[in-house]
């Protein structure tokens, strides 16, 4: 079988035995904003068409590839959902093989609510959560941070609910296109000015004050500019940990993602005196193959 | 004498009588990011060459113009202060006249702390709280909204101490640079829609994962693609009104500022259950009227 994470912005390809080994890897920088005019099963057959030759003939996908602005739009599957619901609702894509007899299948993004009822969508981390629920014990609360962080809320081996936050995508256009870029000079990250961030994030007045007292704490010298990237980081990472964990403080979190990021999720958790286990990146490969296997393949 | 309110975009021109009425007023895009090479002076020259050469002779500016990026940097008059230590700070600038006796002064910026210590600074906001103390009894909570909105307590007729928060600029940043405004279209301000973000800010969940639910709520259609801006600012200013009036429902915010901004806040407070006073947008003119009558002119 070949597993397919095909996100936004990169493409990562695995071959897989049928134990359940990586054969072999390829990634490529051909998300689907990188692939022009709908060429998608062009850019399968340029970057895994050897494999196919070779005898392949099951393709699974997931990620934004089966978003609206991906090949095909999957529905989305509801909370609460596991390997099995995700698997029988695999949408079948279209594709001529070479020798003509090539499954392509999607796995479909999954939605739910918040504790107030608004809706809630992912697409690609349902399957890193599949990947990582014998890890977790089949139970818990998983963080995948990112541009769109979701906190994930997994029971009896599904997934249960889930909540996302714009954390990664407000960083980028607050440092980017505000007054507190100009400020900032590019440098090393810096743990003390990522701590101080996540620490600020604790004291009254809000995120919206918070984000002003960058400008004012490089402004009087007492954050050096050079930390103005991190200091801001450590305080929306902040300010996401205490809307999630302010009721469960005793609570183990499961990050799985990026390392960096893992990283830095980790320190901000510890620093709030939750506790933070860290998941290795191949959890959406695993999530891939255990819904495979639930797959119908002719 | 001439009072102006010198701003980061906009330039406006008062001629005052000896009662401080105001005789005649001008306004010009020339804030001071399009004044370009420091040339300041003769921007003054062009707008009001024929007010000084009619025999004025006291110009009074307040606004950014004081700051490092204007035509002098003014140091920060520590709070509390009111309008005499705001005039006994004034700083001088050098100016060539027509008939080389015009004064040019500078009202300096405020600066204090937060609850947690951390910086505050003003410039510009201070002259307008001035102006409007005598309608505000000189005690009460004053909130100037905008790009960074200041909330400021005043007492005994001089300012006490104020917060600011960066929801202006966070919105046109979250707005224009993110996936928020790609779901966007235009439109006319919507009511309901600014309501429906104001009370969304009350939920729990925080601010980053509000921002999330701008997305879904126009993908699975719960809000019109030209409702998304005013769901979006909804969301930030009821933040920013949360933060500030946590623990003073009962309390009557005096908003001083834009007519259409001021009537945007007065809509959220009402519906947050706070009373809001609303000032007029000339409160500038007088606080520089009367920090001028404080000045030591020679």
């Amino acid at each position: 079988m070949i597993v397919i994470d095909w996100g936004t912005s990169s493409f990562r390809a695995f071959r897989i035995a049928i134990d359940g080994a990586i054969l072999d890897r390829r990634s490529a920088p051909r998300g689907i904003m990188h692939v022009e005019g709908g060429r998608f099963a062009e850019t399968l057959r340029d970057h895994i068409g050897d494999w196919l030759k070779a005898g392949e003939n099951r393709v699974l996908l997931s990620g934004m590839i089966g978003s609206r602005q991906g090949w095909k739009e999957a529905p989305y599957v509801p909370c609460p959902a596991g390997a099995a619901e995700l698997g029988a609702a695999l949408v079948d894509i279209p594709f001529e093989g070479a020798q003509g007899n090539v499954q392509v299948k999607l796995v479909p993004g999954m939605n739910g609510v918040d504790a107030s009822g608004i809706a809630e969508v992912m697409r690609g981390e349902e399957t890193q959560i599949i990947g990582a629920l014998a890890a977790m014990g089949g139970n818990g609360l998983a963080c995948l941070p990112g541009t769109h962080s979701k906190w994930v809320r997994v029971a009896g081996g599904r997934i249960a609910r889930f909540t996302s936050h714009m954390t990664g995508e407000a960083f980028g256009a607050l440092r980017d296109h505000t007054i507190l870029g100009r400020m900032m000079k590019d440098g090393a990250p810096s743990d003390a000015a990522f701590d101080a961030g996540v620490a600020r994030s604790a004291e009254p007045g809000g995120l919206l004050h918070h984000l002003f007292g960058v400008r004012t704490q490089t402004l009087f010298g007492k954050l050096a500019e050079t930390g103005g990237a991190s200091y801001l980081s450590g305080i929306l990472i902040g300010h996401e940990l205490r809307a999630e964990l302010g009721g469960a403080q005793g609570e183990t979190v499961h990050l799985i993602g990026a390392p960096e990021l893992v990283a830095l999720y980790a320190r901000a958790i510890a620093a709030s005196g939750a506790k933070a286990v860290s998941h290795d990146a191949d959890a959406s490969v695993r999530g891939l193959v255990i819904i495979g296997e639930h797959a119908q393949w002719s």
